[in-house]
């Protein structure tokens, strides 16, 4: 309420650390690249709403008591869903009882955290990651360490001289947080060979794995091969999500992991269970319809991956590196290595152009400074097509790179 | 998985003072008084499977972005509705910008002790008051001290006396908690003059208030006096929950306050946004029904509450001692000084009755020890007619008490 002389009287009673109050909120940039928001075309509304529909009607009494009256690990319908799932496409052979709901895998990744992390322990992270987790690292005093990343995913035996030197230094880390299918931001698929090294290697150095396949049902063709935690369910921790596969603001994921490993969470997740509503219909529509969707879905994403490679290959020519991603909702490119895109970060949303710049998803942020990362699912193609060029415009004013656009060279306007 | 050999590798890396592992799921008791559930018959099913297909249909693309692409205190249509029910209800003058939706009261709850405590701090709870808040001072590290109750709330004067006695220490607390309608677990709700004196002593003290309303839209009649936030909003934060009102399986509630205060929360809540489908529902269906629904619901509940008074008169007679409450779904009870509820709870398990022991909601254990909180939102009125039938029975076989049941006297029989 806002009143005069208004405002609460104490601020003084802040705990230490807390972070910066969030911004006021504005509507986001015309061109988003910068957030793995999913395409509003691909959302099944009327196909949603009938399973809303008639899952309430199935299953609406249950509302009225925590957890639908069923185990707390979560709507059973959903978890024999994900377990279904994941023995089926990942290679498992699971049951519901080895799955715990979470409100959107965030939530699986507090958990995890909330199980290993105390204030100076080291965790391993891939070279360029999910920027999610730097600033979770930051507030609960973690030392996140980098593992060096190719085209195809994780590179074992660097990561082993990393493990190799902390051991030297006394220093166990707690986990290999590691998203080997369709890696975030480079888009990679972890073959199977390296997957088992990996398992190889952490088994070595006794550090359990933390797998985040938040991605792997977006993926173009050919599949991947088995989750990490399927080849080996005593060495890791698995976490998956629905805002991928159908959409990101339905708060649903799941961790799959050692049934004491799921006892222990459950005790800490005190939040009266993950909500209801986006269970059921996750549960009802996906019964029937996930591979339908996941075809619709994925062919409707290549396609978009397409136009932004297009545009990029049109807009910034040669001035942009890329590999194309194997699945997934972002694109990683590299500028020259002299480019800051911290730079532009401000120019670019002032064209009305948002993306993230390598640095915030970076382990060495700094080595990572002519880096970004584009996402593709929300902009339509039209609007991937116009962004670009507004984007390259703004980079061609600013670092006079790309030099040429469209087939002609670029000049600077009086604007 | 479980496989042969099989368990995580890694229960040596868990952090120090993790809270013991959850128990294995077992369905609930049969006459289940223990937990604040809600009434199977009063959730509206077919009202909420429309209202889900309507919302759905109207709002189903904006799933796709996170927040469904709007400010990420919350779904405007919820926050809106939230304002309005607190201008009109809780006698509030705010806007849908000083609403922050939650995950549940809970999250609520813990965004509070997030803004403001530090280990070794020292909190005010009521003297009985919500069980969750003990878990969490005692994970957190902070003190919490009492304040006296008596069937008008919480006792003004014994509050300021506990204030000086802590000033005395140059101890200030970090918040005053006080569920001040329909009090958690006695039923009382504050009046005016004691609301307006409760502030008046947390301003000499300089101490915030923590109002925890989600009780206050379940009142049998002649509603209640003004919200501590209304009264003051500099003073206050307040939080309130759809879990009583509709449905606790839907996971929403909000917090109120100013909103440099929920901005520093937004900051805090790193969750990616509270379930949509949860949102998005509660507003469609109370948008329009929601005076009728809270009717009705508030009837149903108080024909149970006459229902668990009568079998508690037939069955317990003079050896408990209750005060009828005023809305909300549980009873407290108080039964002769030298029963030890706690020694029932297994006797009353093994009966199919399961209850509150009152040392598990109050700050001195051992005052409670003859005390209990009964619910009686889940169970049907035959149900509550034969729990409590059975619970007499299990009393009086560990206690010798009630001595008579139904009009005869109770004979202890071999089983």
């Amino acid at each position: 309420m806002t009143r005069e002389n208004a405002g609460f009287r104490y601020t003084s009673s802040f705990r230490r650390n807390l972070p910066a109050p969030a911004q006021t909120w504005s509507p986001p940039a015309k061109y988003n690249f910068a957030v793995g928001h999913n395409d509003r075309d691909e959302v099944p509304t009327e196909a949603l709403a009938e399973a809303a529909a008639a899952v309430i009607r199935r299953h609406g009494a249950d509302l009225a008591v925590y957890n639908q009256g069923q185990n707390p690990l979560g709507f059973e319908g959903l978890r024999d869903f994900v377990a279904a799932k994941l023995n089926r496409l990942r290679g498992a052979s699971c049951t519901a009882d080895d799955i715990l709901v979470t409100s959107g895998s965030l939530q699986g990744i507090d958990l995890v955290n909330d199980l290993l992390l105390e204030p100076g322990d080291t965790v391993i992270f891939e070279a360029f990651t999910y920027s999610a987790m730097f600033s979770r690292a930051q507030r609960l005093g973690v030392h996140p360490v980098g593992a060096p990343l190719d085209d195809g995913g994780i590179e074992v035996e660097k990561l082993a001289a990393v493990l190799e030197e902390l051991k030297r230094k006394s220093i166990r880390p707690k986990y290999i947080y590691t998203i080997p299918t369709i890696q975030n931001p480079t888009g990679s698929i972890l073959g199977l060979e390296r997957r088992q090294q990996l398992l190889e290697v952490a088994r070595a150095y006794e550090v359990p794995i933390f797998e985040d396949e938040c991605y792997a049902d977006i993926i173009w063709r050919d599949g991947a091969p088995p989750a990490l935690w399927a080849l080996d369910p005593t060495q890791v921790i698995h976490i998956g999500s629905f805002s991928k596969s159908l959409a990101p603001a339905l708060r649903v994921g799941y961790v799959a992991a050692d049934r004491s490993v799921l006892a222990r969470m459950l005790a800490c997740k005190t939040d009266g269970g993950t909500a209801a509503l986006d269970q059921m219909v996750i549960a009802e529509y996906f019964g029937t319809h996930f591979d339908s969707h996941l075809r619709e879905l994925t062919d409707a994403l290549e396609d978009k991956l397409r136009t932004l490679i297009e545009a990029l290959d049109r807009e910034f020519g040669t001035s942009v590196e890329l590999t194309a991603p194997k699945g997934g909702l972002f694109v990683w490119l590299k500028l020259p290595d002299h480019i800051d895109v911290r730079k532009l970060v401000e120019p670019a949303r002032a064209a009305g152009v948002t993306f993230n710049p390598g640095p915030t998803v970076a382990c060495d942020p700094e080595a990572a400074k002519h880096c970004m990362r584009l996402c593709y699912g929300l902009p339509t193609k039209a609007e991937i097509r116009e962004g670009i060029a507004a984007l390259a415009r703004v980079f061609f004013e600013e670092t006079g790179i790309p030099e040429r656009g469209g087939n002609r060279p670029r000049r600077l306007v009086d604007t």
